[in-house]
């Protein structure tokens, strides 16, 4: 084995695997390694957090779908470092891995803008843990809305902010005005769940910013009928465990914040000691590679790509298309061939759904949105998820939610002990 | 309101939502407390532990159970002691629930026979963080055997003990020999998964005591078929990171152990004041009354009842039996009518599963073992879950499971900071 071509991939999400699939049936010696078992598919994730799926329904171990590749080994363990000079990745439990090409694909997480100490207050939505902790708090807020007699208090608890109106901040605050004001509307006694207040709090001047100014305009309209209170061009200053400051000197009063507003990378530029960009992704070269490491290649969240003068944006057909891309470079390398001078991205649109039937998609040449782009947000989504199980086991779950207006998925489990806010 | 008899029911289990449900339609004030937003069905909680099944598969929550019934409020709170003179059940939050009848149905929670310092490395599997902490260990035990080089550390890691044979402990034991050696065995490159020891632990000399001698014999046999070792009259003096020791002196190495020995009831006898058997069930009256105090029913596993010189068994058939003669009681003493004076149980089988494919049930009458057992244990476990959607999300899951020998619902959450091992 030690004489194989040895390929290192760090980050099993939609890049790291496309790349590790695709690479399928080289006479190589690949490893993925991950801090995490699992696979996520992040744009249902939301859908964790307001209880509508189950963490498993939405992620899927790393080994089981490597496990017939026969070429590739799957690593649970925490990068800390690179080595380009000994070409050694370094894990936290002090062992390294050799490579001769490496494939960073870590993705990224929130950022709350040199605020640090927000994080505990108003967690993000990028892991499974996150989605269960913030699952836990919509839930138990409520739980102790019912249990006081203070109409402050109570008022306090059944307020909900989201901090940035991007389609993560747009889709919570959709389901969790569906959840409070549909799926638990009978279900406490001294508390009218239809009470509970959602505010959706955005910097700029339109929510979802990606996409174009007419289905921003469509999606505000649908989150007001919706009952969600909207704050454009609203600068967050403060944030603790009483609620949120704004820049105008205001406040809002809220037990439970959501951070949905910054997006950084991960320190994949730290590690390799290069430029990073403000949201600190690495600069790469056309080719995906680093500059002055043409056998290190950065994709998805990780690395800046701009094409025709626009950032490639942060989403998974981008990371699965630079995953596909680095992998075919890379046979071509092994086969002697050249390979392809500059990544292209191919934008097969741009979607968002705003809660129960109402979505928006941009394909560039035509634009959707309401019932029809809900119910094709849908089927795209069923259809990206890995592995048949995954696919029918979600399409029972949303199927039985559009009929009952009930969501089982709505356990509060863990302790006090592991939320941050209570240490 | 005021003016309407007060009932308080504590725990929302198989025999205090029975008796919840039972009491619908009454001009009553109700109020079912627990500490837990759900309802746990138990009998498949080992199945999430060994990744078969989701927790929100086997729980649902208490609020949308009893969301249409209009006489009962659901109340999340934790009862720390029972003013009997007042009539108050008090909560840790310092309120009290005022009560003219209550119902004590706080289950049962397992014993370490007096070692309680071995609770941190032996989980028992009672409520679902168990579970999730129990699937966590098992799994990063084998990651950890895939990264070492040790072979003395692999073999510790690799090797899993439970203590104590009774159904669970059995349903684990087969589970996880199923887990390792069949659906793992393609998914690690430096471990042959397949060689994972499991070691059932017993102090009696048999398996499965509640059933009879044949049908233990053979799951003893189906056992070692599936390659459990079971180590029968064998007592556990000590338990520590390192594994087991016994009475006779010797060790077992082990790096994961699971308790599935002692059961304990809750502390309803000691909230009470009165007296409690050996594993700190209350002593009831024949009707289930707590005696001295004919207004208060303890039923489930936190009553001790004796019927024909044996004990009713903490079963699910049992509380939920006990529920509906309490409710029946309490109906027939609003009506002014006389209440039956004992509850009689109904034995209608007891059933316990080994594995894919094996079972052994006893219905007193007639005793069945092997496939067609597993396939009524099967469908008696799919048809006694709450709600449709539970019942076609777990018999789509089994499907999968049953077709493919995968298991999706691998996941390793949570964190290290959240194992009491690594406190």
């Amino acid at each position: 084995m030690t004489s194989l071509p040895r390929i290192v991939i760090v980050g099993a999400g939609f890049g790291g695997l496309t790349a590790a699939r695709a690479l399928d049936g080289l006479a190589i010696d690949l490893t993925v390694v991950d801090r995490r078992n699992f696979h996520l598919f992040q744009p249902l994730l939301y859908q964790v957090a307001t209880a509508g799926l189950n963490p498993s329904d939405v992620a899927w171990p790393v080994r089981g779908i490597l496990s017939r590749q026969k070429n590739a080994r799957v690593l649970l363990g925490e990068v800390v470092g690179i080595d380009t000079d000994a070409r050694e990745v370094r894990l936290d439990d002090g062992r390294s891995l050799p490579y001769d090409w490496l494939i960073l694909a870590t993705g990224a997480t929130h950022t709350y803008f040199g605020n640090d100490h927000w994080a505990r207050h108003a967690p993000g939505l990028k892991r499974v843990d996150d989605a269960t902790l913030i699952r836990r708090r919509l839930l138990l807020a409520l739980e102790h809305a019912e249990n006081t007699d203070d109409p402050i208090a109570r008022r306090k608890l059944m307020t909900f902010a989201i901090v940035g109106a991007g389609p993560t901040g747009v889709e919570l605050a959709g389901a969790i005005a569906e959840l409070s004001k549909k799926v638990l509307a009978h279900d406490f006694r001294a508390i009218d769940t239809r009470e509970v207040r959602v505010v959706l709090v955005e910097g700029a001047d339109r929510v979802l910013l990606s996409f174009p100014p007419e289905l921003s305009a469509f999606a505000l309209a649908e989150l007001q009928k919706k009952g969600v209170d909207v704050m454009l061009n609203t600068k967050v200053t403060g944030c603790d465990a009483d609620g949120l400051r704004f820049g105008d000197g205001s406040a809002l009063d809220c037990a439970t914040v959501l951070w949905a507003a910054g997006v950084a990378a991960s320190p994949a530029a730290r590690w390799l000691g290069v430029a990073a960009d403000r949201a600190g992704r690495v600069q790469v070269a056309p080719n995906l590679t680093v500059p002055g490491q043409p056998n290190i290649f950065v994709i998805g969240d990780t690395a800046a790509v701009v094409q025709d003068g626009k950032p490639v944006p942060g989403v998974a057909p981008a990371a699965k298309q630079q995953g596909h891309f680095v992998a075919k470079a890379i046979r071509a390398a092994l086969a002697g061939k050249p390979a392809a001078q500059a990544f292209r991205y191919r934008d097969f649109g741009n979607l968002a759904t705003i809660g129960r039937h109402s979505a928006v998609i941009d394909f560039g040449f035509v634009r959707m949105k309401g019932l029809v782009a809900w119910w094709l947000w849908g089927i795209a989504h069923v259809y990206f998820l890995i592995g048949a199980r995954n696919r029918m086991l979600v399409a029972t779950q949303w199927f039985f939610n559009y009929l009952s207006y009930s969501r089982a998925a709505r356990l509060i489990v863990g302790s006090d002990a592991a939320d941050p806010e209570s240490r």
